[in-house]
Order: structure tokens, then C-alpha cells, then sequence
């Protein structure tokens, strides 16, 4: 018999690498890339966190080997200002581990994949080891743990709430439904009733998951499965509150990009947006200031069309000098039946998004937590209470005044990352065409 | 126009209020009960982290304060070693913020609950609101930050994959479908092909998401939509690295909970597992020492039955001091298709699950890497490779040896809790006659 006892060898880091040369290392990787040139073979070996460099004798390469070898090998580093990092490994020795079967239908080592988006897609599993879809990835782990690290910091409880559901939340017809043992069962559009609900025993809760929306607009800005951020806060003042809670949010993930993910942002070429500071601008007023600035005339007064966020996240850049611009008080009937509308003009709410370079990435708002006006608000939407009693419990039972947001995870990135279509921001996009791989 | 700065206030917590007398504070909560002695009302404040103890005369308690009102209050802190947290607070000024609509259902201030388990689930949004539920999640909310923290520090990197997928990864027929724009599609049964994929680009990654399986049993131990803790490493040397991994993270894990949820396991009473060490034992062996020991037939040499782990789990209590066992080598055809066999008795799969508390709560193993080897496995087992193109292109672009392991969050709850149930572990579980809420 075995004991185990939590031994785990931590492997070499390109950072480590990088920290200069004279030392023997034993690394393993993948052959990203190989160069012959003649007397030397230059071998771009790919690890978790960067490429290194890594050079060899001829003598020493292993019969066959070709890019996408999985390898150990052993040497010496040694500082080469030349090299990515600024250090190269010597190799002594190298295994290989394993071999593919067929070359890559891609060329990796190329700058940009430049390929069309639906060959991209299509071939996922390779084109996500390019080094610039790896730094997409990493940025994006770096905004998702950013989110829950800053709220448990400030005494948020993560949760997680099903998916399966018996009523959407959003209400409307993009709604998977799916049979569950014989009865009618849906995707969840969103986690909003289960996070109130978690209000109501925890204060503070949020939840990084899956989202579905059976949408069939083919958009650069739309998937039909996305992750969602969400937060619920209880015991809000205003819900301003939230647009505090989200700047101090944005202002931690974006600390923590700048600090620990350089390679990536450098490689991507992702200029960090200011977050010292950042306007709010009423739904009317930025709607005003924006077509008054452009010179063209409102459409439709209740609401946002992609192109008006376009224009009004240009306002803010050129006329307010940010990235990032809050838009409050949307009109109540484009918002859902929980929204809470604002007591001095109930045709507006106390709501908000966020647009970010001129998209919307954030949805939130005061929720109505009195159960009479819950109620009351269900009645004049002509929707019928009796089939939400298990979510109207919450407010019968008492609620504090709370409110909460939710954020794209993807279109975050997308806009992080200046990537010109949401799908390169996620690694395996699912859209009205596509459920594979 | 207004410019938001990130500014939170971090509410005061039960913690610090412990902390002792003499400041005043300014709070708030819901009233989790309230008792009128005479000529002074107590009332016990429910706050994110705990319960504080509010004393009032009752001039300044307002008209018709009842349970769950949420209250805003201030007052001095005194010290009280008969108040929970050796502290109270005597109340000079309250404010309710909003108001129930009807009474509580079950009563929050009883230790127990002590409701049938379907009415407790019925009730879900009110009971969650009681201590020992709400230590329940807090502590599972600690084993998950623990999951993530550790394989940050361990270089993983964490991804989110879909859902909705075309094939399912387990096979078999429990699972579920929808239509997807007219397509068939599926609830991913776990993320293994897509954890597989991104070891091909990033060597070490994790995801934290929804699994579905449309299991018809209704036990104590299965939910038909639980929360898988997974994770994939690449260029592991055996299947021992994966445990040597698991070991390391509930160690890290244990102590989280130990220095940082005390008063959650002091409520629900729970002993953490010894976790410096833990024993592994061979399929085979663990069924033949547990029949031996306890005096009963193996029925099927090939099966590990529930009332077997339960009887491996007693082994290891008893012969071995470990609220924990790996039981490695499970034969091959109870393991799925990508489980790599082992070289010297290809009967058996270089594969694992860990036993906690008699319970199987992490099921893992090495993966098979070559392309000719999956294809050959498939095969045998008569699957059709070709349904499996887009899973099988990181075999033939070339994999390193690899495996992983997928950890049910709710089953480990539940046996670290102690709870006769795994629903109890799940905020709103799904089984098959449970949908809402």
C-alpha cells in the first residue's frame, strides 16, 4: 500500500527563465516551432505561460522531430538579449514524450493566424495554442478571478444556482427549452431569481456561470451561450451603489492585468482602459448628447440601438476622455418586471449599463423587494403571479432593498482585447449555427 | 453629470463587533428573531457572517417591528460573554428599511429546522435563510475558493466551456436533450473533452461549472445538475501526480477552512479530515481487505458497489486512521473510453476515484494522448471515431501525456458537513421530481 502525501513538483516557468542565465533547468513543453539553420536548430518550445528559446546541436535532436512533439529536455540558460524574455536554454539533452499524428492544419509560428473566422472555429483545438489566443485566454482567466477575489474581499459569498429552471427570468421567446423526465423545463436566461433569492440569506452573493439565450440574430456581439458575472448586493442606498461596487471592480482587474499579465497585454497590444474614474450619463441626456454631437436624429426615444452605444462611447472618449461610460435610468418598459422604477418619473428605472469603447458589457439595477408592488408590477405587465410563487416567497417574506448586475464575461474581453467579433472571446463559441467543437 | 470612483463602504461584520466594547457602530441586518423580556427586547441581527445580538428598550423599538424586517441600527458595543461572540450591542436608534408581507413559514430561531426534506426544499428560499444553512454554504463556498486558489498557485489556469454541446462525453443515455434551432444538442455531461483540449494549448487548466446527467435513480447521493470541481493537467508522469495533486489541494483546503470559517464549523459541528497523508489502495485489494474485514461476498469482482464504498470507507477508518481513500486501477470496462488502460494488465485503467467519509466524491485518471491508441480504443468498443472529429484533432495534432479529475462540490460538502443527504448540499437541487424552486 501507498500513501500520498500532496508532493507536487511546480514546473518552470518562462517567467523563471526570463530571471537570467548560468543555471541548469529541466523543462518540458511543446515544439512549437523549429528553424534549421544549418549548424544549429532553434527550437521554440511552448509553455504555460510564453515561448522560450531553446537551441540545439544538431547531435542532440531526437530522430523526427517535428512541431507539436511533446518534449523534456534539459539545459543550460543562458542570457541572450535576442531571444524572447532575453534568455535562451542550451539543450543537453531532449526526450520526446510523444508525437502528433498528422502536422498542424495551421502554421502556429505564424504572427497572426489570419484565417476566416469560421475556418478558425472550426479548427478551435489548434488555433487555441496561438500565442496570441493563448494571451486572450489568460487575460480572460485574469478578469474572472479579478471579479471574485475583489467581491470576496468585500464580503461577497459565491453561489451556484441551476440551470435547469421551470420559468425564465428574463421572460420573452429566446429561451431553450429542453424535457426534463416528461416535464417542460427550460436554460436558465439568467441566474437573477436564485441570486435575489441568496440576498435574502447571505447579504451579498455572486456567481461566475453559464448563461443561455435562444437568440437568432447572427451578430459580431451576440453567442447564445455566454458567462455570466453576476452579483446581488442587499441593504443597497441607491443603486448607485452597484456602479461604485463595479468602478472598484474594474479598478482591481485592471490593477491586476497591468501587474501580473504583461507578456499577454504586450503581445496583444491592449492599452488598459482608465478606471479612476468614470461617468454617468442619464439614458436621456446621452442619448441627446451623443445625436447632437454626430448630427443625427433619435430614432426611438425608449430605446438603445448598437449604433447610438457606438456613438455615445464615443462621446465619452472624445468629450469625457474615458473608455467607459455608465448609461442610468432606462426607460421602465425595456426593462424587466423586478427592475425597480425611479418614484420621481416611474417611466424610467433605476437601472444602468455599463458600455465599454462602445458596448454594452453590463446590465444592473434596484430590484423591487416590497411584495405588494412586486406584485402590483407583475399585474400591469398582464403576468400572473401564481407562476412565480416560489420566487415571490423572497418578498413576502421579506426583503432588504437590494440590487445587482451582471457582466458578459466575453464581450468584457472582446472589448478588453480590441477583438472585432465576441466569438474570438470565447473558446468554443456557441452560436445559431454552431455547436461544434 | 456624476463620475463614480469606486467607493465602498465595507459594512461592518460580525467579526469585528466580537472584536469588543466600547465603540458605537452603525449596522444593519434582518431581525432573525426577537425576544421581549420585560422591559428590554433582545434581537438578534442577521448579518452576512453571523448572528449579533441587539439589546433595545423599548422606547426606541419602532412600531411593529417583526421577524425579518431589515433593520438599520446603531449603538454602543458592549462586552457580554453570554451573547454570541462575547459581545452585544445596545441599540440606541433603529430604522426598518422594509417590511415582510407575512410571517415566516418555519420558524429561523430553532436550532434545527427539523422539516421533512421536501418540505424544506419546498422552502428553499426560507430556510436557506437559517444558520446551519447558511454554514452549509459558507463552507462550501470555502472548499471552492480553495479549489480555485490552490491551482492558481499551481499554474492553471482557469477556462469556462459551453454547455450545450453535440456528443455527449460519458456516453450512455443519461442524458439530456434539447433542440438547439432545430438541431439535436445535449447538457454536457462533464467538460472532459473540452479540459482535454485546452492541455493541448495552456498544460494545466481548470473550470468550476454546472454538469447535468439524467440519472433516473433517486439516492441520497446523485442530483441531476451538480457543480464539478475539474481540472486537467498535462505532462503528468503517472496517474500519481493527479493524486499527489487532489492530496495537495484538500490540504490546502482544510487549513482555509480551519483558519478562516471557524465559526461554521463550530455551528454544524464538523471535523475536519486528516489530510497530511492518505492511503491509496488498489481496486482490487480495497474489495478484497473490506469483504475480508467485514465478512461478506464479493458479488461482482468488476463493480464497486455504494454499500462496498461505505465498507472501503470503514476499512480505512479503522485499519488505516484516513477519513480518506484512493482507490486506484478500476477496471476497464467500468471506466469511459478515454481512460488510458494500464500497460501491465490492460484488464484494469491507470485510474482513481477518492472515497471520503465511505462516499465517492472525485472520480480521475491518465487519458489516452496517442491518436492511434483513442482511435483503436473507440474502436473496440464499437464507437464510430468519426462522430468524434472535432475531440479527436488533439490526438492527431499531438497531446502530452495527461490526465485529470472531476470533483463533485456537493458530495464533498456534503460528507465534510456530515449531512445525511447531498440535496442538502445544493442550494435548490434538481432531482427527477424537482424543477423548482
Amino acid at each position: 500500500m501507498r500513501f500520498v502525501t500532496g508532493t507536487i513538483e511546480r514546473p518552470v516557468t518562462c517567467r523563471a527563465i526570463a530571471e537570467g542565465g548560468g543555471r541548469n533547468l529541466h523543462i518540458h513543453g511543446a515544439v512549437h516551432s523549429l528553424r534549421d539553420m544549418g549548424g544549429v536548430v532553434f527550437l521554440a518550445l511552448r509553455m504555460p505561460d510564453g515561448m522560450v528559446q531553446c537551441v540545439c546541436a544538431p547531435a542532440v535532436l531526437p530522430e523526427g522531430l517535428c512541431e507539436e512533439c511533446c518534449v523534456e529536455l534539459s539545459g543550460q540558460v543562458r542570457d541572450e538579449p535576442r531571444a524572447p524574455g532575453g534568455a535562451e536554454i542550451a539543450v543537453e539533452r531532449i526526450t520526446v514524450l510523444s508525437r502528433p499524428a498528422a502536422p498542424m492544419p495551421v502554421s502556429l509560428a505564424k504572427r497572426e493566424l489570419g484565417l476566416h473566422l469560421d475556418t478558425e472555429l472550426a479548427l478551435r483545438p489548434a488555433t487555441l495554442r496561438h500565442p496570441r489566443r493563448r494571451a486572450v485566454s489568460r487575460l480572460q482567466e485574469g478578469l474572472v478571478r479579478a471579479f471574485r477575489d475583489y467581491l470576496t474581499g468585500e464580503g461577497f459569498t459565491e453561489i451556484h444556482t441551476p440551470k435547469i429552471v421551470h420559468a425564465g427570468a428574463e421572460g420573452g421567446s429566446n429561451i431553450f427549452k429542453l424535457d426534463y423526465f416528461g416535464k417542460k423545463a427550460y436554460l436558465a436566461q439568467s441566474p437573477q431569481f436564485y441570486k435575489q433569492t441568496m440576498v435574502g440569506a447571505l447579504e451579498r452573493v455572486f456567481e461566475v456561470g453559464p448563461v443561455f439565450r435562444a437568440e437568432k440574430h447572427a451578430t459580431p456581439r451576440h453567442l447564445n451561450e455566454y458567462t455570466g458575472l453576476d452579483l446581488e448586493m442587499g441593504y443597497i442606498r441607491s443603486f448607485y451603489d452597484l456602479i461604485e461596487l463595479e468602478t472598484g471592480y474594474l479598478r482591481y482587474a485592471m490593477e491586476l492585468l497591468a501587474r501580473g499579465y504583461a507578456r499577454e497585454l504586450a503581445l496583444l497590444g491592449v492599452e488598459l482602459p482608465a478606471v479612476e474614474q468614470i461617468p454617468c450619463l442619464r439614458f436621456d441626456d446621452a442619448k441627446r448628447l451623443a445625436a447632437e454631437r454626430y448630427g443625427y436624429k433619435i430614432r426611438d426615444p425608449y430605446d438603445l440601438e448598437p449604433e447610438e452605444e457606438v456613438h455615445i462611447g464615443q462621446y465619452a472618449k472624445e468629450a469625457l476622455g474615458s473608455d467607459l461610460v455608465f448609461v442610468t435610468h432606462y426607460p421602465s418598459k425595456k426593462r424587466p418586471f423586478y427592475t425597480m422604477d425611479d418614484p420621481e418619473d416611474p417611466k424610467y428605472t433605476l437601472s444602468f449599463d455599463l458600455l465599454f469603447r462602445g458596448m454594452e458589457v453590463t446590465t444592473g439595477g434596484q430590484r423591487i423587494h416590497d411584495y405588494a408592488a412586486q406584485v402590483a408590477k407583475m399585474e400591469a405587465r398582464g403576468m400572473d403571479p401564481a407562476q412565480f410563487e416560489s420566487y415571490l416567497m423572497i418578498h413576502r417574506y421579506g426583503m432588504p432593498p437590494h440590487g445587482g448586475l451582471g457582466i458578459g464575461m466575453e464581450r468584457l474581453t472582446m472589448k478588453l482585447c480590441g477583438l472585432d467579433n465576441v466569438r474570438y472571446a470565447s473558446l468554443f463559441p456557441r452560436d445559431r449555427c454552431r455547436l461544434e467543437p
